[in-house]
């Protein structure tokens, strides 16, 4: 981790002119130079509405509501049927779909069925951190009633407080206007991983304010037994850097531990689920080893009548190869366009094999269970069923790891089908033992048949989702708009839409 | 592969600066320019023997003469043991050490015990064509026999004749001096490919004289029944490059053609062994899209006593970064060694992955096989295996892969495993079908247990070599000396090593 991290200062002279050009001061404020003159948003606190930000920031403000452009909702599910095999017996097998902008965090959140149907503060299945990434209403949250508490508790707890989507204040002080860490776990993180937090310079922020969230964490449970005798639980985010950022660095933290974030419903597995590692494989990638920030390429300078700023809608830059990528590539669109086609291709060809690897490997190890298998043959095959589908996970579960560790996310993935198959051929040993030879796992090649084998009742799942909306999520919105924490036109052109909306 | 030749063309304007001071102009002859002004070295026909070159160009003879600075034998088999398994049955299972400077190309081809022990020119196991890219006495003897008697015959036919090590007249007309393929398979690849070899560029000289031999190829068997009723054969280099260059396009080519270059001794999988096509990966990797040639890199300009020439010891850019890879990339040589190393690493890594996957299956074919297995049911699973130990070879044979197209190459060994491990589960059903369940394979952790079980008797092969060796060779080079066809100086300075000596 060092060694990357001492990369990562080594800016190219070409990147630290483009730091310039893409400096947070207020659009239109030309003229007005230092930090003194930018405007206050809040003297104490978080101002999590995006939209009072927006009165001092019109132009990044207005270019942070394109991110609402990504109405779409592209149902991964149903484009890669293996996945509710994968994760079967846990929240993403229901429902998992590609990002959208930042604009529709909150809506995706409360909108997805991972987050169940609380009919309470006190119920639902998901814990407060559910919440972490998806608003400035969360640093607001932890600075009014401390990360103690506001990592205690369900997630429904807090459906009133957090309404305003990943905006200003995630990145950005609420008094100087400078780019901040609103999360203390990835202060945490950074320390864990030798990173002297209090050294990095403004370039390095141009990254790390991303890594508070595009990264892996899992919950951290810790129990508490208060002075009269209450027990008391937190589930903390916190990220697994202490070893390193390679997908098997961050496994043997898991293992050494013995964590899992859950037993898988078919397999028996102690399974482990990646987040979006955008940031560990982007760091050893070409890109990170040169210096170039994340906001280099993901929030180039923009022009509007004769004013330069940051362009806040943050989206691929495949998007707008033209001012992002060809900054330094001299290449033209067509000729990069086609040369990625390629990488993005090799990927999806790996990822197939290792996803249908581990689908059978899971169907396999129910059949063995099934057929009288005992723990003890069934313990290393479910070990390598874990780290498999662990890699496998690590290296695609980013946005873009494709693009920005090509070489990693390979070699991640040719690991993960490996272990798959070697699970697979011990595997059918074990069934053979047990009088099952040549066992040909069902189909699961639409998410309908999947999600059957999950044993997943979607009607349910669906009906009762629907049934929060129309209740409590009312009764949220209204309360936080009444106690001010939400302005209900900063939804304006917010389509609700699901995987399941019709 | 039109697409990727085109990309050929658009060369960067450094690198056709570069080419220019790179040009092979004789040394010291400043201020001679123009084509008419180089020395005739051989009016008709190919002069072969390098040294009379060397009069004329003594600075580029005296860099190629630097390739024979690598004496080292580095026995492949000693240290990647899975290999004589891979190989049962063919002769690289006997004899397979790294790539040597082009100054051994003759004495490696004597030596190495994959060309056995031929007593006269009629016997032992290869024929002519295994010369083909050994030597400029090849196109010499081309011209003079004519290419159809050139293939025709034993390996042990041209003994006398093919003495001069991989040199001048390989890649320059003896004549003009001209960059020029000597080697005609080379044109009818272009041509099947595509290209038209008229219209090929100088600077497409750069790299196409490298891709006469750097390439994958074949034997192609043709029968003929003469006048007289006689049967002949030919056994004709040839290139499959009519579906492209993609391992699985060359795969589908020999597929198409019911080709295999042997049966597995161990599996009975019908094999194909992949030559070295360095140039199929470099085209579509990151410097062969950009327009850089082979000799930009593995021929740099060298300055001595104020001439600036070609440099001829050919080998890897590695050995020489500051003057090579830095002419471009802009870093220090830590760290581009530093990211090179963790490229050659992820490659290493799942190189042993796919090597173990595939002596696996093919030890637990054998077993299937031993166990009563039928044609029916392994037909499939040799079929895995030929494909599966195909895109191995095909992306690890060449010289640099690794560097030259990394993210091809980890893909390609990516399905080089899958296939492996998908022929070992269907194995395990076979084996289990057969009474036999949980089947491990022998220990191939040494090249000598792996030769054993490959069926190697090594010390006859050794002992029959050097009997050859003291004879056959003997009265080859007296014969090439007499008919003034090599100048045993020339070989001053060239040690007899081999895998099997002292």
């Amino acid at each position: 981790m060092k060694k990357s991290w001492m990369l990562l200062h080594c800016s190219l002279a070409t990147i630290a002119a483009l730091a310039l050009l893409t400096s947070p001061y207020p659009a239109g404020a030309a003229g007005q130079k230092g930090e003194e003159k930018r405007p206050v948003i809040k003297e104490d606190g978080v101002e999590s509405k995006n939209e009072v930000w927006g009165k001092h920031y019109p132009r990044q403000y207005a270019s942070w509501k394109e991110t609402g452009k990504s109405e779409k909702i592209d149902d991964m599910l149903k484009k890669k049927p293996q996945l509710p095999i994968l994760w079967a017996g846990y929240p993403f097998s229901k429902d998992y779909n590609a990002p959208r902008g930042h604009f529709y965090a909150v809506q995706d959140v409360v909108n997805t069925l991972r987050t169940g149907a609380p009919v309470s503060p006190i119920t639902g299945p998901l814990p407060t951190a559910c919440w972490s990434c998806k608003s400035p209403d969360v640093p607001r949250l932890m600075k009014e009633v401390g990360e103690k508490e506001y990592f205690t508790g369900k997630w429904a707890k807090y459906g009133s407080e957090v309404v305003n989507p990943i905006g200003c204040a995630d990145c950005h002080d609420s008094k100087t206007g400078d780019l901040a860490l609103s999360r203390p776990y990835l202060k945490r993180g950074l320390a864990a991983s030798g990173v002297d937090v209090a050294k990095v310079s403004k370039s390095d922020m141009r990254s790390l304010v991303c890594a508070q969230c595009h990264v892996e964490y899992y919950f951290k449970k810790t129990e508490e037994t208060d002075a009269k005798g209450g027990k008391k639980a937190t589930m903390t985010v916190t990220f697994p850097w202490d070893k390193g950022f390679k997908g098997e660095d961050v496994e043997a933290y898991y293992d050494a531990m013995n964590f899992s974030d859950w037993t898988h419903a078919i397999s028996k597995a102690p399974m482990l689920k990646a987040q979006h590692p955008d940031y560990e494989l982007f760091v050893s990638g070409t890109h990170g080893r040169r210096g170039v920030s994340c906001a280099d390429c993901h929030m180039p300078s923009r022009t509007e009548g004769g004013v330069t700023f940051t362009d806040h809608h943050i989206a691929s830059p495949l998007d707008n190869i033209a001012n992002t990528c060809l900054n330094c590539h001299d290449q033209s669109e067509e000729e990069f366009r086609s040369h990625l086609a390629v990488k993005l291709e090799r990927k999806e060809e790996l990822m197939e094999l290792a996803m249908n690897g581990l689908a059978r490997a899971h169907l396999e190890a129910g059949k063995a269970w099934e057929a009288g298998a005992t723990e003890e043959e069934m313990k290393d095959i479910l070990q390598d069923i874990r780290h498999g589908q662990w890699r496998w996970d690590y290296s695609i579960a980013g946005h873009g790891s494709y693009f920005h560790n090509p070489e990693e996310t390979l070699r991640l993935i040719a690991q993960a089908n490996d272990l798959a198959q070697q699970a697979r051929v011990k595997l059918a040993a074990v069934l053979a033992r047990h009088g099952v030879i040549g066992y040909q796992v069902p189909d699961f090649s639409t998410k309908e048949k999947a999600q059957a084998l999950a044993g997943i009742d979607m009607a349910k799942e669906v009906s009762e989702k629907l049934a929060f909306k129309a209740a409590l999520v009312q009764e949220w919105n209204k309360e936080a708009v009444a106690k001010g924490r939400l302005n209900m036109e900063s939804r304006q052109g917010m389509s609700d839409r699901s995987s399941y909306s019709k």
